[in-house]
């Protein structure tokens, strides 16, 4: 399911259309690739009103047992496998389906993010000197993933990285919504059936066990449509999205401008409008609403890209991957071994319990994965290993605690 | 905000009529009272019919921050005293409607809560030896709250223990929705403005230290909607709700039997369907879907409880409310000094986890008061101190732990 391809989970879902639920949340599909709508008109169909119909289904959970069943039937569905397939894709996708002779994107991406996975995975371990466990699992249906978590290390707490290519379908419903029922084919899907769709990613979640060593998240992600079942020669949708954020429990300033510098030189090298527009977004999405705080300081976030060539966008999110070891691990070299006191630690416990709340009440990859039946351990391997709540706890204004929860408030800017 | 009064939270929000949003949740409406539709038709239409409209509301968060704050402003309404008040009612309340001779119920109902609530502080404090922290506040426009929190104490976690009273107003849509668009005042309200609505609750969970010592929850409360504004004549519309239910880490069957036993005899006082119905309807309700478990051993648990007179039912309510310390102490007594190993804690660290999975994606009144601008501390209260998430943690089959997670997957009969 769209869990494991979406921001903030690193999960995976099966998604072997048991119901109509199943599919739809992994259907975020934004106009068909260079649209000529306003950014505006795109964005409010494609946020807004492609996922109310998903939206509105979810949050209308049965009273009966029928979802806990599907549920169930489709964890069953994943058969766990002792060696990593060689691909997740289905046979004979890895060439373009218009061009036979060429790659296809859907190749390259998962080509992609595993190698992001791997190259992540081995600096960790690096700088771990634990090992990550790995477990890899297929479907009948197509698709797969591979999750690898590094538990109670000697820096980490809890690293998980993730990857996962699913296969699902969506009902034409939710299709007519994303295009606003006036696209070319809008009247030809009232009579389609269900929409195939393709959507691959990497996600991760990484806690230290150290307060003064931050958090990082990331996760990159390609979503594609085939043309509607039945209806010949039908526009296919494709985006990308992802993104990378850090959560400190504490604020060094320089750390956090590192983090930030890093990602806008990446972005910088593609769009200098990328940068400004991804941090924004990354601070709007992460917000705690409840609270009227972020998770914490940010960093770049982007959903729904297709307004170039997909080709451009495939560099763009590769730069991405590529810059969270450096933006990354030179602060946990720095921060890993630092003293601390219980107190600190205690500090960084209750920010834990910020990004649990986050993450099952807001993350939309983990709130859908969850009531989809997604492979719930890959999904909630994003939570960190422990986590407090204290009652009422109110750092004191000046402190090094408030500096944090003031910055999570009121957004910055880190880059230069 | 409903979140007060509703099962599972320990919260409550403030409903002052910021938005549609706001009101909606606490309304939860069943028919009138002495319905005569069959109960078949009038839960479809308390529990799905009339939360449909406000589900889809909650369920699209909007991209601008106008919710955020308005949830901060919502917030900031409540003003907090340094005493608590005698009555937590609007002025000129405390008497009927209808017959200013007589004290109305939710008077009765204050009266009943209020003293819940010491009762039940003094009983754990009695057992603690340490003190619950008061908090108090009340709302410009009537209502208002008493926290109490006793954390970090010598045999709890944390308890919470709160008592409510909201009164905020509900759109005439969901109004209509709730009574099938067929009600005799439908039309009326079709021209009416907003419905305003009372509710009143305590709401408890307490989290002990020691792993072979269980968690409680309990709720009681009352809802009664006034007459459609500017509809002479309109029905009133109230109900009760509540349940208490145990959540251990082990199983001593002695233990859920016990608790479960006191259950069933004070509900057996009053109907001796009530036991074998409302322990089921817990069971249904506090499942953690996504993982096909519940989050512990049950209780009971029920909801648009209206089908008898008021007072029959206020009876009832105040019977389980005073079941909570015969049937949760004696267990605290037996179990609070039990020798424990790491490995039990940290058994008894993963349920917490499974407990903040429930309260935040499922709990009905933790979800919709942190979306709807509650007092966040409060709700939050029955998080726990500390949790714990394992990736793919299974306990061995026929160890302790697996006795207990089998109990949550395959619930049992433990009253005689």
């Amino acid at each position: 399911m769209a869990s494991a391809v979406m921001a903030g989970a690193v999960g995976v879902s099966s998604f072997t259309e048991f119901s109509g639920l199943a599919a739809a949340p992994a259907f975020r599909p934004s106009m068909p690739a260079f649209s000529t709508r306003p950014a505006a008109v795109r964005k409010a169909l494609t946020i807004e009103a492609a996922w109310e119909p998903i939206r509105r289904e979810i949050a209308t959970p049965r009273r009966d047992s029928v979802k806990v069943k599907a549920a169930t039937q489709a964890i069953e569905d994943e058969q766990m496998v002792s060696e990593r397939p060689s691909s997740l894709l289905r046979e004979g996708e890895d060439v373009q389906w218009n061009n036979p002779s060429t790659s296809s994107m859907r190749a390259r991406f998962e080509t992609m993010i595993r190698k992001a996975q791997d190259d992540i995975c081995a600096a960790v371990e690096a700088v771990d000197g634990a090992k990550f466990r790995e477990d890899a699992w297929i479907r009948p249906g197509g698709g797969g993933g591979i999750s690898r978590v590094l538990q109670d290390g000697n820096v980490w707490e809890k690293a998980g990285v993730n990857v996962s290519v699913v296969y699902g379908s969506m009902p034409p419903e939710a299709y007519r919504a994303a295009t606003g029922g006036t696209s070319a084919n809008g009247g030809a899907t009232n009579k389609a059936g269900r929409i195939p769709f393709f959507a691959a990613g990497v996600s991760s979640v990484m806690h230290p066990k150290n307060p003064m060593a931050p958090t990082v998240h990331f996760n990159y992600r390609y979503f594609e449509t085939d043309a509607p079942q039945g209806v010949e020669g039908a526009p296919r949708a494709w985006w990308f999205g992802g993104g990378t954020d850090l959560t400190p429990s504490y604020v060094f300033e320089e750390d956090v401008k590192h983090f930030h510098q890093t990602q806008k030189e990446a972005c910088d090298k593609h769009d200098p409008e990328f940068y400004p527009k991804y941090k924004k977004w990354c601070d709007d999405y992460f917000l705690i609403k409840h609270r009227g705080e972020r998770r914490g300081l940010g960093g770049i976030f982007f959903d729904d890209l297709n307004d170039r060539e997909a080709e451009k966008i495939l560099a763009f999110s590769t730069e991405c991957a590529n810059a969270v070891i450096p933006a990354y691990i030179p602060l946990i070299e720095k921060r890993k071994d630092m003293p601390f006191t219980e107190q600190q630690k205690a500090w960084q416990q209750l920010r834990r319990g910020r990004y649990v709340e986050f993450n099952l009440v807001y993350d939309r990859g983990t709130t859908f994965g969850l009531k989809t039946g997604g492979r719930i351990e890959s999904i909630l391997m994003s939570l960190p290993l422990t986590a407090r709540w204290e009652y009422d706890h109110t750092p004191e204004e000046g402190s090094e605690e408030w500096k944090l929860l003031d910055a999570c408030k009121n957004p910055k800017e880190w880059a230069a």
